[in-house]
C-alpha cells in the first residue's frame, strides 16, 4: 500500500516499505491508482510533509544519493531546524491546546472564498468566456466537506511549512516522478519562491566567499544568475559552447588543469550552473548525449550541478522554412485534447486517453535529474514560463540531504511560497486539470509558442537578408578607436531603443565580466532554440 | 501638484518639487485629495515605481537621512542593478518592439479572472454570507476600462519589479505616511515577502561574518530572528529587559565598555533588532519615552535599528480584572463603523467620518520610524498578523539608500512578492476598503483579539491560583542533579504535549544560547502584553 493519510509525522517509513512489494508503473494511471488507495489527503494547517509520502513504491528500490557534506558551505552546515516550525507538527494532536507558536485564527481572515475562471482541457483551453470554468476555494471547504478538495483558505492562508503545503507538494512530487523518474531512492522536492530565489539559496548552500569558491557555467549565461553570484563573492568561470551549449571536453580541460595560484587564489569550482534546454541567452539545447557527457565530467571532478530548467516543456521541433514547426506529437495532441477530464486527473476515457500525453513526455530530452545516480543534481523548476511568472512558485528536486538543507534555509528566509499562489495552483493543477490536463496544457502552450516562433522567423525570412544573424563589425564604428567596446555596445543599445526596438546587450550575459572582450557580441546562432534571452532561472 | 500618472521613469522629481508649494495635511482626506489631483495611476507590466511618486509634498521638506556606507556589508555594497529589471522600464515606450527581457504573453495566462468574497466596513466586517461582497479582478480590466481599477491580472501575474507593483506600493506608502509620518525627506518603502525574508536580507545588508559583526537584541528575542542570524555567523548579544522591554541604559553600558578581545574578537555591534510592540516572547511593549531613549542610545553609538512591528496595531488597553479590555477609542469605534464607504477610500460622510479612525491612530504609541531623524531605522511591517500570514507580503520602510540596497538584494533573490497576493491585497485594501476601511478593520481586529485575551485571562482568574505566572523550581526536579537544565526543560515540554498542551521552551528565545543558564525560564510577567510567543518578524 502506498503512504496514506499523511500530514503528521511518523506514518512514512512503514507505509512506504510495505509498498515495495507491489511496484506500480510510473504512469498517469499509476498515480490515480495510488491516490485512490491512499485515500483523502489529511493535511491541516502547517502540516509536516515530504515527498516520500507521495512517491511511487518502486522509487525506494533505487540506490541512495551520495553525501555532500564536503561541499556544503559553513553557513548551510550550521543551519538547524526552525523550532517554531518544528513545534507546529504537534498541532495535529487531537484536542491539543496550543500555547505555542501563534497561528492567527482563520475566523479573522477577511477572505471567505476565492474563485477563478480558467480554461479547461475539455474545451481545448479556449479562453472564450463560455468555454471557461469557474473554480472556487472556500475558507472552510475541508472542515465542511465542500467538494472533494483537500486544501482550503483556512489552511492555505495561515502559516505553513517552508517546504510548501502537503497538497501542492504532492502534485509537484508526482509530476516530477512522472516526467523525470529520478535515479536515486532518496530524492525529494520542495516548493520554492521561484528559481531566482532557489538559485540564490543554492549558491549560499554550496558557495563560500572565504573558501574561494567559484561557479562554472556556459561562457554566456543567464544575466540574473550571474548577478546573483557576484555579490556573494563567488567567482564565475565560463565554459566554451557550441550550438548544443557547453562543451564537456572544454569543461574537463578547465578542471583538469586548474591552477589555483594562476587563478588568483580561486579554488577549483565544485558547482556547475547550467540551463540545458533553451539556454539563456543562446537558446542552445543540450542533446541527451551531451547531457550524459556533461554529467560524466561532473562525476569525474566531483562537481555538483544546479540544473535550471524553466523552458523544459517548450522544447520545439526545429523551424522548417515556410513555417509549421509543430512537432508530430503536439500536432496529434491537438486533435485529441477533447478527452474529457474529471477532478483529480481521472480521465473519463481511462488510461487510453493518456496515450498522447505519454507520447509527448517521450519526446522530451531526458533531464540531468533523470540521469543522476549520485544525487549531485539540484534541479530548479518554475511555473513562470508555463503558467504565470507572478505566482512566484517553483520547486527544487534533489537528494534528501540537499533538500533538507534547502528547507532549513527557506525557514529563515522566504518561509515558503505565497498561500494565495499555492491555493490557486493547487486548485487549477490538481483538482481541475490533474496531471494529464496539465501536460495537455504544456502541449498546447508549446504549440502556441511554436506558432509565434514560426511567425517571427517567417517574417525574418521574408523581410530580412538570408542570414538572420546580424553581426556588427565594431572596428568600422566611427568611434572604434576612441571608445571601449562596452561604450560602443551601449550606444548601439540606446539607439535601438530610440528607434523602437529593445534588445539585450551581449555583455550582460558574459560569465567572466573581467575577461577582455573579443569582437563578437554573441557567437552562436539561436535558430531552432526556444524562448529568447529572457530569463532562465526565475 | 502631486506626482501624476507615474509608472515610467522621469516624472518624479519635477512633479514632486512643484508639490512643495501647497502642503496638504496628512489625513485620510488629504490622501483622497492628492489621488484625485494625480489622476488615474498608469502603471502597466513591470513598471518602475518608488515611494516618492506617492508621498505628500511636505515630506520633501524634511532633512535628508544620513548615509550608511560605513555599515553596509561588502556583499550589499557590491550589488548592482539587475540589468533585465532595468531594461523593463523601456517597455513603457509606445510601440516598442521588445527583443529584450522576455515577458510571457498574458494571452497564455490560464486565469481570466479572480474573485473573492470579503467582509466590508459598511457591514461591520460581518462574515455572514449575505453581508459579504464579491470583488473581481479580470485579466484585462485596465486595457478594457472595466471598473476604476488600475491593476489587473495581465499586470499582476506577469514579471514585475522587485519593489512590488506601483499599485500596492502606492497604498503601502500612503498608509505608512498616514500612520508614521517618517521624520526624513528621503524615506521610501519596498514590498517584501514577509518580515522573516526582509530581516534575513537586512542581516546580510549590514552584517558580515568576516568583519566579526554582531546583532543586539532583547535578552529574550524572537526565536526565528535568532535562528536567521546564527548561520550567517553573526553573533547575537542580549540586552537586559524590564516590563517595557530592553533597557536603554544597559544597552549604553554594554556598548560603552565593549571589549573586542574579551568578546572573542566580536566587533562592537552596529545593529539593533527589536520588536517594540508586543515583544516576542515576553509581550513587553516599549512606551514612547522608552523608544526615545532607545533611539538616543542608538544615535550615541551609531547603531542601526531593525524595527520589527507585526503587532503594532494590536496594542491593547491593559486587562481589567473581570474583563472588558477594549480601549475607549476602540469601543467607541464599534458603534460608528456603520459609516458607509466607497471605493478608493472615499467616505460617504466626508472627513467627519474619519474622526474615529484618526482617533484610533492617535492611541498608537509612536514608532521608532516616526522618531528617526537620521534614517537609521529599517522598519519591517507585515500583513501576517492583521490580514493573513499566507499572503507572504509585507513591506520595509527606511532611507532611500537603504531601500535601494534592499531592492538590489530582492532582484537577485525573491524578485518581489507573489502577484496573486499583490492582486488580492490591492483589490481588498485599496479598491474595496480604502485606507479608512483598513484602519477600521484593524480596530475591529484589535477588539476581536482583546476579547480573546479577556476570555483566557478571565478563565485563568477563575480556575488558576491568583498568580498567573507559573515558575518551575527546577532544583526540586527528581533529575535536577543528573540532567542539564535544557534536558529538564525538554522533559517538561514533552510531558506538556503528552497531556495536551503545546508550550514554547524558553531556551528557544535566549539571545545568547551559549551563556550559562540561570534558573528561571522566562523572567517577566506577560500580563497586559499582546499576542503570544508567536512570531514577531514574519
Amino acid at each position: 500500500m502506498a503512504p496514506t493519510n499523511v500530514g503528521g509525522l511518523g506514518l512514512v517509513a512503514e507505509d512506504v516499505h510495505i509498498g515495495r512489494q507491489a511496484p506500480e508503473p510510473l504512469t498517469l494511471e499509476g498515480i490515480r491508482t495510488r491516490r485512490a488507495k491512499a485515500g483523502k489527503l489529511d493535511a491541516p494547517t502547517a502540516s509536516y510533509s515530504d515527498s516520500d509520502m507521495f512517491k511511487a513504491p518502486q522509487s525506494f528500490k533505487k540506490p541512495l544519493a551520495k553525501r555532500w557534506d564536503h561541499l556544503l558551505s559553513p553557513e548551510s552546515a550550521a543551519r538547524k531546524p526552525c523550532v517554531l516550525k518544528q513545534a507546529a507538527k504537534h498541532l495535529k494532536k487531537p484536542g491539543l491546546v496550543s500555547l505555542g507558536g501563534g497561528l492567527p485564527s482563520s475566523d479573522n481572515f477577511p477572505f471567505e472564498s476565492l474563485s477563478m475562471q480558467v480554461p479547461t482541457p475539455a474545451n481545448k483551453f479556449s479562453q472564450h468566456a463560455s468555454d471557461l470554468k469557474e473554480v472556487t476555494i472556500g475558507k472552510h471547504d475541508v472542515r465542511d466537506g465542500v467538494g472533494e478538495g483537500v486544501l482550503d483558505l483556512s489552511i492555505a492562508l495561515n502559516y505553513g511549512q517552508s517546504i510548501g503545503s502537503a497538497q501542492l507538494l504532492r502534485w509537484v512530487t508526482e509530476h516530477t516522478e512522472l516526467v523525470h523518474d529520478p535515479a536515486i531512492a532518496d530524492w525529494r522536492c520542495a516548493l520554492t519562491i521561484g528559481s531566482t530565489g532557489s538559485l540564490e539559496a543554492a549558491y549560499r548552500m554550496f558557495g563560500d566567499r572565504a573558501r574561494g569558491d567559484g561557479i562554472l557555467t556556459e561562457e554566456y549565461s543567464f544575466s540574473t544568475a550571474l548577478e546573483t553570484a557576484a555579490p556573494l563573492g563567488l567567482r564565475v568561470f565560463g565554459i566554451p559552447m557550441d550550438e548544443q551549449g557547453l562543451l564537456p571536453d572544454k569543461m574537463d580541460e578547465l578542471l583538469t588543469g586548474w591552477d589555483e595560484e594562476a587563478r588568483g587564489g580561486a579554488r577549483r569550482p565544485r558547482v556547475l550552473y547550467t540551463v540545458p534546454s533553451g539556454q539563456n541567452p543562446t537558446g542552445a539545447t543540450q542533446s541527451e548525449e551531451r547531457r550524459r557527457e556533461v554529467y560524466r565530467v561532473c562525476q569525474k571532478h566531483d562537481v555538483f550541478i544546479f540544473e535550471d530548467e524553466p523552458y523544459y516543456f517548450l522544447q520545439m521541433q526545429p523551424y522548417q522554412e515556410g513555417g509549421s514547426g509543430k512537432s508530430d506529437t503536439t500536432a496529434q495532441s491537438s486533435s485529441t485534447t477533447t478527452t474529457a477530464t474529471k477532478p483529480h486527473g481521472e480521465s473519463v476515457n481511462g488510461s487510453n486517453g493518456d496515450a498522447d500525453v505519454e507520447a509527448f513526455m517521450r519526446t522530451l530530452i531526458p533531464s540531468l535529474l533523470s540521469m543522476d545516480t549520485d544525487g549531485r543534481v539540484l534541479r530548479h523548476d518554475s511555473f513562470s514560463k508555463v503558467v504565470v511568472p507572478g505566482s512566484r512558485v517553483g520547486w527544487v528536486t534533489g537528494s534528501e540531504q540537499v533538500i533538507e538543507r534547502y528547507i532549513r534555509h527557506a525557514e529563515c528566509c522566504s518561509q515558503g511560497p505565497s498561500g494565495f499562489s499555492q491555493a490557486v495552483l493547487y486548485k487549477l493543477l490538481d483538482e481541475e486539470w490533474g496531471h494529464d490536463g496539465y501536460l495537455r496544457w504544456l502541449m498546447h502552450l508549446r504549440d502556441e509558442y511554436a506558432g509565434r516562433r514560426d511567425a517571427i522567423l517567417g517574417a525574418c525570412e521574408r523581410f530580412l537578408p538570408g542570414e538572420l544573424w546580424l553581426k556588427v563589425d565594431h572596428t568600422r564604428h566611427p568611434h572604434a578607436s576612441d571608445k571601449s567596446l562596452l561604450e560602443l555596445e551601449e550606444e548601439i543599445f540606446d539607439s535601438c531603443i530610440e528607434r523602437g526596438v529593445l534588445a539585450c546587450r551581449g555583455s550582460w550575459f558574459r560569465a567572466e565580466h573581467d575577461r577582455p572582450l573579443s569582437g563578437a557580441v554573441l557567437p552562436h546562432d539561436v535558430r531552432g532554440g526556444v524562448g529568447g534571452a529572457d530569463g532562465g532561472g526565475d
